[in-house]
């Protein structure tokens, strides 16, 4: 059943509504050291709940904390009427949605996602989950929120590269939708934010994930449009891991986008407007992930293992133009070198 | 998406073909010792099946085993399209479910019950898990197996006190049915049984749970009948562990459908010659569970923490007549002490 989602500055009264309708036996509430210090204090409504406490950071998306979580549970002698409040980042939302599906087979809970990334990816689609023995959401479960309740009067706090990288998957999400979307994000202001007013951006982002969504839930197919951007995204990720300088993840998918448009133009003519337009765009914002074609082996070999591959091809969604998506396009090692190759010269490195 | 159920003895024929049409990737199959020893080598086509090996014994059914479980899957390279087949009893196939329930975010299951009680109980209607901290199936979540495959061809193996453990569940869905299925059973050759003969019997039970859950697969009501006999059942049974003189869970059940045949006789006015019946079976067939009024204390404090009850209230599924159940009675402590009293009667304790 599909999250019903909300989008609001009025988080406690939305939350409150919700508190209201869904009337558990209990309420619990997950929230990170971040969040527990900067966010849970502005909803009252929360005041009386039982707060489970995870130490911020993708480190703890792990089996110890959800085990740690699942024991909080008990000890507030939660019964499956009980509700998780997951008030954080996607950790806390992967983690907490993980743990409220699988606690006495499956408790409702709402996300009240705190980050740009969370609130674009993370919150809404129906995926929880932890990593596990070294891989990314190895171990989880397809399961809805009952409700996501999404607001922008979190997001003034956040650090500009966390913004940024949130910033990224609403590029994406815009590439999926039309040009005049796209050319709207790049416009933005994003120095100088009207909060209230960027509500209607993400309210617009998002909705792009959940139409997706709702066409194939449980990824299957066309929900692979949502990996443009995120093949060479996560092999730039991990190289720049290997070599002891990560970036955030939202940074990796911009380069990741602009090397997967080069490649759109080459297989499909995605205009070049638009591409030199969002190469721009992501040269001035974010700065280049720097490659020289000593790395391509390495990246080439991250694309053969990424586990969107079936049967270690390189598999990328790419675009006809904005909003014209094509999954699954196998892609040779020479063009991704020639894209490689271009990408380096549109960031002028 | 409701199983597949195929009853059939030709277990490796059925099996081939579920294989076949699923076209996975890889095949899993876990097993417990028992069945790695016994059962696996009578199944030739999971000959090149990459086996997952897990201890014997509900004590395994724990997050450990899981973890174990999990970094074999990965072990053994299984992508999203790798099928898991749960070969054993209700250990297995609950805990092996809910390895595959999570793998990934979801890789399709077989189960194969290898004993009775997985047969009629565990193996079918989606419910998967592990015991946590102390309390039993904590962990886990609702996920249909693709297909469940049942036969009676390994029964004949199994010990007296196992078979009749899942013979108390073939009970209770033949009270929940009608009085002709129960005098059927009460009637059984069991100490020389022609286990061909016997897999029709199987599937008449297992398709009287497979109509329930089709009600209400995720325990939100209707579901609720299949509590018959458990309410006292599970008191006796954990009465019996506490005083270090374990019952098997069918024995327990067992004694506790003859109370919950006195308290809906009590209530509702059972037919007292099917009471008497099915107590004069109980007798014989399983034996008394002892207890004594300094028991009663005990036994109700046990009834009123059941996982099922609400509010603290003592709640039992009772009967009209055989086939005709009424959820949700709240029982007093003063009839309940009565129903043990006439159990020790009908008992000769």
């Amino acid at each position: 059943m599909a999250s019903v989602v909300t989008f609001s500055n009025n988080v406690n009264d939305v939350l409150a509504d919700a508190i209201h309708t869904l009337r558990p036996s209990k309420v619990l509430v997950l929230v990170d050291s971040n969040t527990s210090r900067c966010v849970l204090p502005l909803l009252p409504i929360l005041e009386s709940a039982h707060v489970i406490t995870i130490p911020a950071g993708e480190q703890h998306k792990s089996i110890d904390t959800l085990t740690h979580v699942w024991k909080q549970m008990q000890q507030a002698d939660a019964t499956r009427h009980a509700l998780m409040v997951n008030l954080g980042g996607g950790t806390v939302t992967d983690l907490g949605g993980l743990a409220a599906a699988t606690y006495k087979r499956g408790i409702p809970f709402i996300n009240v996602p705190t980050t740009l990334l969370a609130a674009i990816d993370a919150a809404v689609g129906g995926k929880t989950g932890i990593n596990f023995n070294g891989l990314k959401n190895e171990i989880g479960v397809f399961c809805d929120a009952v409700q996501v309740i999404i607001s922008s009067c979190f997001f003034g706090t956040l650090q500009r590269e966390e913004l940024m990288s949130g910033y990224a998957e609403m590029l994406k999400h815009a590439m999926l939708t039309s040009h005049d979307e796209l050319d709207r994000l790049l416009g933005q202001q994003i120095d100088d934010m009207d909060w209230d007013d960027f509500l209607s951006h993400v309210e617009t982002s998002v909705n792009v994930k959940r139409d997706i969504v709702a066409k194939d839930p449980l990824e299957n197919g066309w929900r692979r449009v949502l990996n443009l951007g995120h093949t060479v995204g996560h092999a730039l990720e991990s190289l720049a891991l290997q070599r002891g300088t990560p970036v955030t993840h939202g940074h990796a998918v911009a380069c990741g986008l602009v090397t997967e448009a080069v490649l759109s133009h080459m297989a499909l003519q995605f205009p070049s407007p638009d591409l030199h337009h969002l190469a721009t765009f992501v040269r001035n914002r974010y700065g280049a992930i720097h490659i020289t074609c000593n790395d391509y082996p390495t990246l080439l070999q991250f694309m053969h293992h990424d586990k969107k591959s079936r049967d270690g091809e390189i598999n990328c969604t790419l675009l006809r133009q904005c909003g014209e998506p094509v999954i699954d396009n196998n892609i040779s090692e020479a063009d991704m070198q020639t894209a490689l190759d271009i990408y380096r010269d549109l960031m002028g490195i």
